[in-house]
């Protein structure tokens, strides 16, 4: 049988633990794949466009473990009533090729992109950071205000959101946890006094949410909403500022911010940082970005921290997913019987 | 929620109804769907490789409806106990991208390749067919005899397999459904006054297990088992005897018999056929050849079928995969609850 989350026991997972303490321990997991990265055979994700939306498969895969996210993207859904994203994804045995843990991932997924920001700001932004800046407050918003508090130790936030009501939902959901949170008037006034910005919005435009001028020395920029062809979030004079950091290079020149730049433009794969193979933040005074689009690793990592987290607990179910008759050369005398007359 | 049938529904699925009626339906549906074959975004399969086998997501998606499996191919499994092939697969709604129906597709796969098979020969085969060869009596073999019963009405086997206890195994599973069945010595004997011979073989090699030879005027080959690069089963010089029918013409060309001839040998596209727009058998002397590999329409004719065959009955479960908070932007909010102290 394969292991099973479903999204009740996700639910119960993340209020036994706290999302917060799920997030550090998530982004320890996501850095230490991050370092053996060369391990991983990186496939490319598969893409099936139409007019509403996209829905993709993204397979990553170690000499061990394959895992793979079902993911949707539709712009229009939460007009309707729906989520802009779903997910579900899965973890299989490379030796035998069979599943072994499947889970939703629509909240997973919104932990380890967070985790993914936190994970790599602890070595990006300024180890003096206090105040994070917050342009967007959707649904992505408090996973990445408790991921950098889990793992930077940011309590102070600057938010704003063009739709009014938006920071409302933050600082109701984040006033529990003990923030001190600063609803502004424009991301320009958002992102004063700032030592780490995070810009996370849904428009599917080139958008300029974020203006060169906002940008003052020393702060990290974590952009996070630049993550497919025609959506990005930046004026494009900021990734001229300081080192840009990416993912995985092929993925984010097509997805991220740096698709309105040089397609040459110089970037450093974070998991070059972690091994010492790259310099990270070099100055106080330096500007750091780094250009998130969300990548496989990232997912194969939630998957299997979350999948350690649940073993043996009442949280780990399962799922008859997997045909297993007794003699592997004879599946049709699974179903053989006649039919009853 | 989202729909889900698991292993022992299937199971009782096929039970209830039996394997012949459920395949002669389906080879309904998936004729059907290839009669509108330029209505499918056909987006190509992804394989990831490894020493021990393959894993691959095949995706397929019309304007309303998304599907795709996951699959593996591992040819050493047998010999440890495990399938050499397993596989789930999936519907999604294309207007907001959410998962619909999930369904096990290791039995599911085996009734509609046998499906596919036997809805091409109605078409290819002489009207006159009574006897098919079978070379291979593995676990596809059942499912193929009873497909070309139920819908051509094929009741004579003569089959052959280089594991002698292999029809052993077929005989057992076959007798309680009335077939006629000669056990071979050779593939030649077994193809000998046979009206359709359906070659399908386990080996990673480019095989020849049906020689120029043993081919007879007029005879329908189904050849099933060359599905991927470097795994092929007949002598090439067969293809040269009549005209050779495909799923998908640029799959096929990597994973298909015809990766033994030129890159530009000729082959008709089977919707083709369905369609009116090429030719298929056109005279009882002619030698007919369906170089068959699978192809991700297949997986979704058989999971409309099945869902719509087991809509509304206890067969139709429910599974918990798709995260629906109340405010659709307010993700947080359904595990937003401060960690208890």
């Amino acid at each position: 049988m394969t292991g099973f989350v479903g999204v009740a026991d996700m639910v119960r997972w993340v209020a036994r633990h706290g999302a917060e303490t799920l997030m550090a321990g998530m982004a320890d997991y996501i850095e230490s794949d991050f370092r053996r990265w060369t391990s991983f055979d990186k496939t490319e994700r598969v893409a099936s466009h139409t007019p509403f939306g996209v829905i993709e498969l993204m397979p990553i895969s170690d000499p061990d473990v394959y895992a793979f996210k079902y993911v949707n993207g539709h712009p229009s859904n939460p007009a309707r009533g729906f989520q802009t994203v779903t997910a579900f994804g899965m973890l299989a045995d490379v030796h035998n090729g069979y599943p072994v843990f499947l889970s939703e991932m629509t909240l997973l997924t919104a932990l380890r992109t967070a985790a993914t920001s936190a994970m790599v700001a602890r070595r990006l932004a300024r180890p003096d950071s206090h105040v994070m800046a917050m342009i967007g407050a959707g649904s992505q918003a408090e996973f990445q205000a408790l991921a950098f508090r889990g793992v930077l130790g940011i309590d102070r936030l600057r938010v704003y959101d063009v739709d009014p009501s938006a920071p409302d939902k933050l600082v109701r959901n984040l006033r529990p946890h003990g923030f001190e949170i600063e609803v502004c008037g424009s991301a320009s006034e958002a992102a004063l006094g700032a030592d780490i910005v995070t810009t996370c919005t849904a428009d599917k435009t080139a958008a300029r949410v974020l203006a060169d001028t906002d940008v003052a020395a020393g702060m990290h920029v974590n952009t996070i909403g630049g993550d497919c062809p025609g959506k990005t979030e930046l004026d494009p004079r900021i990734l001229e500022r300081g080192p840009v950091f990416v993912e995985y290079a092929p993925q984010t020149r097509i997805e991220g911010e740096i698709q309105n730049v040089a397609p040459d433009f110089p970037v450093t794969e974070f998991w070059e940082v972690l091994t010492g193979a790259a310099a990270g933040r070099t100055s106080p005074e330096q500007v750091t970005i780094f250009d998130s689009v969300g990548f496989a690793i990232e997912d194969y990592s939630a998957l299997r921290f979350l999948r350690d987290s649940v073993a043996g607990t009442d949280l780990s179910g399962r799922i008859d997913l997997v045909a297993a008759p007794e003699d592997p050369k004879d599946l049709f005398g699974m179903v053989g019987a006649p039919v009853p007359a």
